[in-house]
């Protein structure tokens, strides 16, 4: 016996959320059908309203509904301070800290050859530019401190280098093969605090 | 720091699915955004789908995208035996063994007083109908096997004695394969005072 289409079709939709399996897809599908009508209604229209309006910001990367985000665009932060940090997850969770009043470059992700993420993947070309440009005078590194993260971290230190820019790194603290976005705050402050120059030595 | 709204919107919409807390909600949301916007879309159109095309069957208050399910309109299901489950994952279930013929009717809940669920929230008014009205020799009751389950196979027990139709009840004990020691009390009970003569025939 077949579920009815419609069904179906939601039940394969939930499937693509993460951590979600056969059984699951089906108990929220049921669950939303039996119970929760109007959960169902925001879910499908708050997903729909996202899409259209959530893009990323023009020069940190990050999620936002405006051209240039809310930290951007913050006259009261310090934009001589530039953190590069892999996801927007990572800057809630800085931000979460209270202990950091600069700006952000959000790469989305981390060099990756295999997958095909390259530099330009990552907007390290407008990175380059806001190098270039901005007055920044230190450049945070809080990648993840896995082998792609620190590669990456490694390959921002170079360009921030050419354009002689103070490169900083979150201090150790941070468990390694952690992921930031999973780490408490009080530690992910003491991390930030005790950030070490890399470069120049 | 907050998130855009349509972000926070979506983190909320998320955390209505049963099993899914705040970082959970958060990732898919950021996962949905960063990788997978085409399964975003089609999730948010298979809950509007889902919610506009399926409904009730009038017969058996299974869920289904037309009047009267398929089950019910099967002419090669056995209409004679009328099994009566809480839910439509019960029906999947029972019909994923391959060993039911017969027709279905689905509470859609349980008896549960305190939550305001009587008998009509159950349907069992229209239950009532059936019995009177169809040619049903036998229900199956196939409620859990929990406190309100119990009960409200015993109502719809009593609904079919008054129509002098044989009742039956699933039986309930050690699953196949299961072993002894890692069954719950309250089943092996169940199964103790179940127990049947094997010997002498
Ligand atoms: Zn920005
Ligand atoms: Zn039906």
């Amino acid at each position: 016996m077949k579920m009815s289409p419609a069904i179906q079709d939601l039940i394969d939709a939930l499937r693509h959320l993460p951590g979600v399996g056969p059984k699951s897809a089906q108990r929220m599908t049921l669950h939303l059908l039996e119970r929760d009508r109007e959960a169902a209604e925001s879910l499908g229209e708050a997903l729909l309203a996202a899409l259209s309006r959530v893009q990323q910001c023009q020069r940190c990367r990050n999620f936002t509904e405006l051209t240039i985000c809310e930290i951007c665009g913050d006259p009261k932060r310090d934009d001589s301070l530039l953190c590069v940090v892999e996801t927007p997850a990572d800057v809630l969770a800085i931000e979460h800290t209270g202990s950091y009043r600069g700006l952000y470059f959000v790469l989305m992700g981390h060099l990756s050859p295999l997958d095909g993420i390259g530099p330009k993947e990552l907007g390290l070309d407008s990175l380059e530019v806001l190098l270039e440009q901005e007055t920044i005078s230190e450049v945070i590194l809080a990648t993840n401190p896995t082998v792609e993260g620190e590669a990456t971290g490694h390959y921002i230190a170079e360009m921030a280098n050419r354009n002689k820019i103070l490169v900083s790194r979150i201090a150790h603290g941070v468990p390694l093969g952690g992921e930031l976005e999973y780490i408490d705050a009080t530690t992910l402050a003491h991390a930030l605090g005790g950030r070490k120059v890399v470069s120049p030595e």
